[in-house]
């Protein structure tokens, strides 16, 4: 942590700062500058209060030097994770596709879904049974119904599962039935629900909130990590800007940045940030070449009558081409696939 | 709904369309113009799916013609509400001012700041017991028991009492000690939740989520009213921008727009808008002047050593000089205070 | 400038930075700390490049102490300015309200406005020759004609004038017929115009950039008075959020925040920062509690038939209605008005 | 265009907009909802004044049904434009690489930096000559020497040539010596450079503005068209929002949606967006894989001596790793290269 005083900040004020800090059992470095004083707190700063800091007379501003997660920062850390779902993985030698309906509508349309994704190449299903949505008004999941037929699902194919949770009681529904659970954009801060995943089990794949930083993502996946589960993969989906011709802004760059920050894996879902079918191709092979670990596609066999954002959802025929497209991609990135 | 076909769009596709929607019951108004055709619908659109229908040939795009709200919806209810919480109400005719520090600390603290804060004006105290913290090696509140000095502070003052709930545990534990709960921004989508406080009986104050447009705001005032609970509060407390000057970006703008979509009465919050207790003043004055119906502000006894968001807190007298400086800008606005 | 090492920096690394700093004339603080090291940089910065730093090895990041602008910070001059326009002036003490047209349609029109805003109140004539418009296809504005009409109503009723500028052309235009030019929000970084602003010798109302940060409006408005102009008042307009309600989002908080980082003055458009006439009245007053030193509003005399923004303009009726009420917050606020 | 009444508009309120939309030679289309009415408008609506009509008795809001812009309208231009730059051309069967230092710095510095982006694989050489910087203490760069120096580097190497323009004045130069030009972010609503940029007579690489939407930026190229000049080219180089880790967010999606509305090339700067030269190799080959038809890449010999933007360049070794590692990509999106 480092202290900056205000330009002709008083002796008395640069001692009042110093004297907390070392009466706390922490060193002090004093550096005079020509325009400010800079005081470097040396020792465990988790000792102190930098808001009681923030208050003392003539403190500019606190400069933090350390980030406040742990477990998931590759400094401490530095070779990457590979997360284990069902009987597949996630990590820097594969391409992982979950490929599935936004929501699971009726077990024939799940197993007609899984078996065709499962045939164009993807490993793991995904199958929304609790749906946030935004209006009360629109169709909620088939819930535990929903799980089962997800379960029948990767019986039948041999396919690893993943559904979203919203509550405790999802996340003990769901431990009976699929090998993921997801922690959805609108629950990334809902700290309840991350520990509560935390203490699952179950790898969990942690969505990026809609207007959440990366500093604030990482934060999220320290709850879940901090309660003994270190199987997280984290999903960028798009993030809230001013441009309305997608419906989020996919901020592909997260992908390196997180890779420099992190040892966990990183997914892409070009569905859910894009929001129409068309650009889902463009963003998929875009995120293999930014070297994502893995993508979400939504894939619904009749997109036109699905109960949730079929604009959005590849048929099962554009998904096999798209696979087909991005095995070259994958196999320049060095990911195996299929 | 009003759908737009493409330009130059087949007949054949401009009857497919108008066919599917005779079909499901509704009547047609077509409109052939020089450049496109549109298509209006006339009937319960809740009948149609207009996923199916965006992904017929030749349709541009699909334009809504009514909210998805209907509750908290002024269209269909013209007269501002007033909610009654304890022994006070917020309305179009009072300045309500909700004030406390950011986390119940101790019996002692609150007390202190309880009877200040009433002495000043203040008609009910806020106090969080359940504390969402970006990091889990924050502080994350005391939970009941704060929740029992709230109550003893409410008997001892007079006050009302608000509370932050962030679980079910926590509104079952809320709805013996408090007078309102408060859904936090962080959890203004988490619908289990939003759901859960809809079926607690208590008036339930909702904070705009970081990056929520007004109409998923006025959505998730209707998962609460929709489970038969017509308190509801909105809380402005800042939103997600680009500016990092202040902590979020206050959009004041929100309470005469908020005043023409709903009924329902519209606080905001200066202390987590601005992050700053030097910026809270101002904006307090302003949110009186752009007619909104209450405040809530941070204050704290001794805000150097508060254990969460000391920087934003008021100490106990800039709060009394604060309501002393409000009381002539209620009196223009036509409400009263005190 | 402070720098932060990366964890476990080889000492050599750190030997090497230290190494640049004192060969350029510079001082150096060294401060090991329990996690990373620290290096404080103490003398003139401008003698160094922070770029050659940020690729030295080891260095994690570089914090800058000091702001780069300096004429208008008010680290460096605490009392207010007072910009003389015309026969009026804008600062700590008065309520300036700038109003009139979008853009200068007709004589007869502008001189309508003109007398009528300035019974109502307002001591500056606002009016738009050159239109900086989205669309090529739409109105551009009269240009040196509508400058005449400008002078005209101001020798008619006393008014001082403001016209915004595009090009060098346009300034030197302006310097015959107007008291103070404005830069808009799309002009905010054109540096061209902003040097040529600076040397106009006519005061400059420089309004906020769309998604302009605080720092680098205070950096546009150092490019004007680096040419020894220091005649510089700032404009909040409104900058660009992902909330569509309101044509842009007003944000308010910068005006104290701008009160304590500039001795510039600061006044407030409500007009173009909300797009509707409807929103102006409360975020004028919001403004005015908010302590700023003046308005910007939109007046037409028939809004419905205006050749650019009419939606947000006020009749002048609504304009000197608003006048009246706007009274007595100016009074409350200490500020004279009319 | 599209009217859209209030629900219980009155009757004479619908037949007053219908007057008023006959009375100016058009048709109207009514079609009478359960809900509301909706008046569609048939003919050349650039007859009317959406004002006017916004501001009649009982209309809630009005939808426009075409773009403004028509020149870059793929509606209009079905087959993507190919545009000649020197002696290169950019457009979809090929991978253009523009490549260069951020500022021209001295002519042996462009000459080295120029034989080695050749001898890599670039076909453009880029480099900036008027610096449009935030600070007003920054290097501006070498102006019309600068110029020189690029004409210089295009001789000896056979590279075509582009650089900045920030004034009529810089127009004219770069006539001169360049065969290129381009419109930056900060200056992508400065209309007047952009209609002397569309009479320069050269191809015009126009960036997109930091906070510009998709629809204002292909506005902004209409601008240019307008002039005579069908030769522009889009280049994405990162928006404005709330994330930090990078300079800005690369809007990725752009480049399939702006496939999808405009006829025009796209190009893509990873440089300027991320703003880290790390990050540069993963954006570059996502680009290619998102189907743009060029890179703009920062080039420099010595990126820690770099008089600007040191930080995002790369140096001449890494940026040829990355035209041999993009070589594959391109030919998988069936592009030639080299």
């Amino acid at each position: 942590m480092i202290i900056i005083m205000k330009p002709n900040a008083a002796e008395a004020s640069i001692h009042a700062v110093s004297d907390y800090i070392t009466q706390n059992g922490l060193a002090v470095h004093l550096s005079h500058g020509t325009e400010v004083s800079i005081i470097g707190v040396v020792g465990d700063k988790s000792r102190l209060s930098s808001d009681t800091i923030a208050f003392m007379k003539d403190v500019d501003r606190i400069v933090p030097v350390t980030e406040s997660y742990k477990l998931s920062n590759r400094k401490f850390q530095p070779s990457p994770t590979t997360v284990k779902v069902g009987n597949t993985s996630i990590g820097p030698d594969s391409m992982t596709i979950m490929a599935g309906p936004c929501a699971v509508e009726s077990e024939e349309q799940l197993m007609i879904i899984a078996q065709s994704v499962k045939a164009s190449g993807a490993s793991i299903l995904r199958g929304g049974a609790y749906k946030p949505r935004t209006s009360p008004y629109s169709f909620q999941g088939l819930e535990e119904e929903g799980l089962r037929y997800m379960q029948n699902a990767a019986k039948e194919t041999g396919l690893s599962t993943i559904c979203e949770v919203v509550s405790l009681e999802a996340i003990n529904s769901a431990v009976k039935y699929v090998d993921m659970i997801q922690i959805g954009a609108r629950n990334m801060q809902n700290f309840i629900l991350l520990k509560e995943a935390g203490r699952s089990g179950l790898p969990v794949l942690l969505k990026r909130g809609l207007c959440a930083t990366i500093d604030e993502w990482l934060n999220a996946a320290e709850y879940i990590m901090a309660e003994g589960n270190p199987n997280v993969v984290l999903c960028e989906r798009g993030i809230r800007t001013y441009e309305t011709t997608t419906r989020n802004t996919l901020d592909l760059s997260a992908v390196p940045v997180l890779k420099e920050k992190t040892h966990l894996p990183v997914i892409v879902d070009p569905s859910h940030s894009t929001g129409h079918y068309k650009y889902v191709a463009p963003m998929a092979k875009a995120a293999v070449a930014a070297d994502a670990d893995g993508l979400m596609i939504e894939v619904h066999n009749d997109p036109a009558h699905a109960l949730s954002d079929g604009p959005q959802s590849l048929t099962c025929e554009k998904f096999d081409r798209l696979t087909k497209d991005l095995k070259p991609f994958c196999e320049l990135m060095g990911r195996s696939f299929l």
